[in-house]
């Protein structure tokens, strides 16, 4: 059998039954963090913009723009979620093939889920069997295709997203392989976009296009059966290297989106030690003005990455150590509010990030950082991370959880709110339909 | 300056005064040639499926599916023109890199002519320049990226409705950029797909994806200004091997939609020479059944590419160079009426296609053929094709293509509409609008 065919009927056989209890519970805190990010983002000005151009084509009011209760229909709506959770950067990550399962699948989950009634159990499984075969299919092309230039969240999130509207639109097998040939044949995201709105929006485009697939494969639309492996096909034009074997061995027994992670800070994974030795020397300082300077022992990927010394946007200070370090100092924390323009061009934070001196240090893994600080008084304080928070190996917990979404909701959403939806997330398999969740997640 | 940036700066300076007339009078023809048969496939089964989902999303209307009569918003209507447009592999060809240029292109400047009340010489200008954008990428980026697996119509046709949508948008200089780097990141069409349904939609999402992205930088919407050129940008993920000194070199001076071909019949252009061989053997023969037998000579990619002995349906047919043979030899045509699928089958025509012998003659080059007609009575006559019709050198001239153009178009139009569209067609830069055009396209 070939590897796309066997895949679907992978799909199409595992049932919410042959799911892990744990996989399940680790999925919805995917989709807690995902809702978070993406209500979050969602009055940023490029939601704005694509709001306004799906005003100008004007269709139906079918589902919900999350924080804004605004309603499109179900592909600007797949969209315009998918985008705006990713705006920040701050949404989840499958460390091994650097994909961010959620953002292509989650919002054709909900745009669907919300206007054809379907009920949590049902939904739960097609976001985790989604994210499970675009996690996969990822792990196959990976890393050439990721080192060639694409975007992998999207370029194998088209495919996520179509298992997960097929599944919800209740596709046969045959159907459900003509949703995965139009899906990839539509496969999109080059990194040069990386830095701009185009970022976010190629998970959000994604999204539309697995569900755009689905609908259509719906309707008896013909394509290839072997979209994943024939030779014009989608890892042979895509991938210069690549083990199609990994998109179905040890189906059912190895989850991918188990291995999903949540990110604490609002940038890249690379920064996340040196934040967390920045949060732990604070204790050590009892202001900023006692403070010479602070040595930050790092990796050699975080100067490359990010060695921005004078960011003068939010957007530049994620690429910034120097701003990075200085206000995880002052402020104890490196969320979405941290990465705000005015923050980086605060005198204090800019008084701070002078004092801030990156070394590389061969030795240190990519998860480590020392951090050493040098008091003016001549005091000297050192610290070590070995696994930095949200890493494989210190993920963050239900609370942390729970508290980046409460801090990345921000004033969008009232305390009632926030709990409510954290509550009825937890549960979210036995949700009749999830009406009251997307009601919750905006303010009337 | 960099490519892309000079790629703008040069359309956005091109006006009709710069284009020769008879450039802008070849570019009618392509437009003629693309309403024909976008108008033609119009009721196809894949058209109905794609009118269903677009249903389901609730459409608004506003513009309009040629030959139905049915208005989508813009975004659909752009996917289904462009769709319908490449059902019949009966659409243009620009010969040096096998794109079809006219697909992605027109249904933007169809649907946004409509909806926003455009004048015709803007019309035109936006098609010409929207054409030659898309095939200059082409021209640096091919035999590679085709040859890698691209369906090189789409692939870069989303540039091409970028621009288009952009020009007739009114987008600045450094919209335009944006509106590439969106609709370059959307790059689509795996060859995999060709046989499918999935084929035809690529230059119809190419449309839609160029549109969108036109609407989103006009917006604000921001993206990489390196599209083409960048490390990470599309010549480098897409194509192994690229020249991108083709995109501008000689602008204004060579015109690549001048060099734009008609195909006169319903099938691939390799079997075209034996078919003008078989439609002049005719004459050798009262009836079918004198013929012992039809010896053709010709160039070694007709059996490698359409060598399918006994096909099936409409669509085998077309890969098939004894049932086209048999079915130019006995109706002297070969249109999209001579492959449909009840012709395939016909008794007649399986008997005439045991008659004919293909014969691989190195010498032969693609444009040529020889073929000979031994009778039962064993008189032989012998008829060579240098140039078959619809080569460059051996282009369709004007009444041919009129021909085409109310043939395919079959009884989907009047007589009257036929000849009123041709006429308006003719000078297309005078329209004030083109409502009397699209009114014409579909019988009330």
């Amino acid at each position: 059998m070939m590897i796309t065919e066997e895949l679907v009927r992978l799909i199409m056989q595992t049932q919410m039954d042959d799911i892990p209890i744990e996989i399940q519970a680790h999925s919805k805190r995917s989709l807690l963090n995902w809702m978070g990010v993406a209500i979050g983002a969602s009055y940023h000005e490029s939601v704005d913009m694509a709001l306004d151009v799906a005003n100008a084509v004007g269709r139906n009011e079918q589902s919900t723009i999350l924080g804004r209760g605004i309603k499109t229909d179900m592909l600007f709506a797949s969209l315009i979620n998918g985008m705006s959770s990713h705006i920040f950067d701050y949404d989840d990550t499958h460390l091994d093939t650097i994909h961010h399962p959620s953002g292509p699948v989650a919002p054709v989950v909900f745009a669907l889920g919300e206007q054809l009634n379907i009920p949590g159990d049902q939904l739960l499984r097609a976001f985790i069997l989604g994210c499970e075969a675009q996690l996969r299919i990822s792990n196959a092309i990976y890393p050439s295709h990721y080192t060639l230039g694409w975007h992998i969240t999207s370029s194998t999130g088209v495919f996520g997203a179509a298992v997960a509207a097929g599944l919800l639109l209740d596709l046969d097998e045959e159907q459900m392989l003509m949703s995965l040939g139009i899906a990839g044949t539509q496969s999109l995201g080059l990194r040069e976009m990386f830095g701009t709105m185009t970022k976010p929006f190629h998970p959000g485009r994604a999204a539309e296009a697995g569900l755009l697939s689905a609908m259509l494969a719906g309707k008896g639309f013909t394509s290839s059966k072997q979209v994943l492996e024939a030779k014009r096909g989608f890892a042979n034009v895509t991938a210069p290297e690549h083990d199609l074997s990994k998109v179905t061995v040890d189906w059912g027994k190895v989850w991918e989106i188990g291995k999903n992670s949540f990110k604490p800070y609002a940038c890249g994974i690379v920064l996340h030690p040196s934040i967390d030795v920045c949060i732990a020397l604070r204790e050590y300082a009892e202001n900023a003005a006692d403070v010479d300077r602070i040595e930050l022992y790092v990796n050699q990927y975080v100067l490359e990455l990010t060695g921005k010394k004078e960011p003068s946007t939010g957007l530049e200070g994620k690429f910034s150590i120097y701003h990075t370090a200085a206000i995880a100092f002052l402020e104890g924390d490196a969320g979405q509010e941290q990465y705000e323009t005015e923050k980086v061009n605060d005198e204090k934070t800019i008084e701070m990030r002078k004092k801030i001196v990156p070394i590389v240090v061969d030795e240190m893994r990519e998860h480590e950082a020392k951090g050493k600080i040098i008091l003016k008084n001549g005091q000297e304080y050192e610290y070590f991370v070995e696994f930095a928070t949200g890493s494989k190996e210190n993920p963050m917990d239900d609370s942390a959880l729970e508290r980046k979404f409460k801090k990345v909701t921000k004033s969008l959403l009232t305390d009632e709110q926030k709990n409510r939806i954290i509550d009825r997330m937890n549960s979210f398999e036995k949700l009749e339909n999830i009406h009251e969740i997307i009601e919750l997640s905006y303010i009337r």
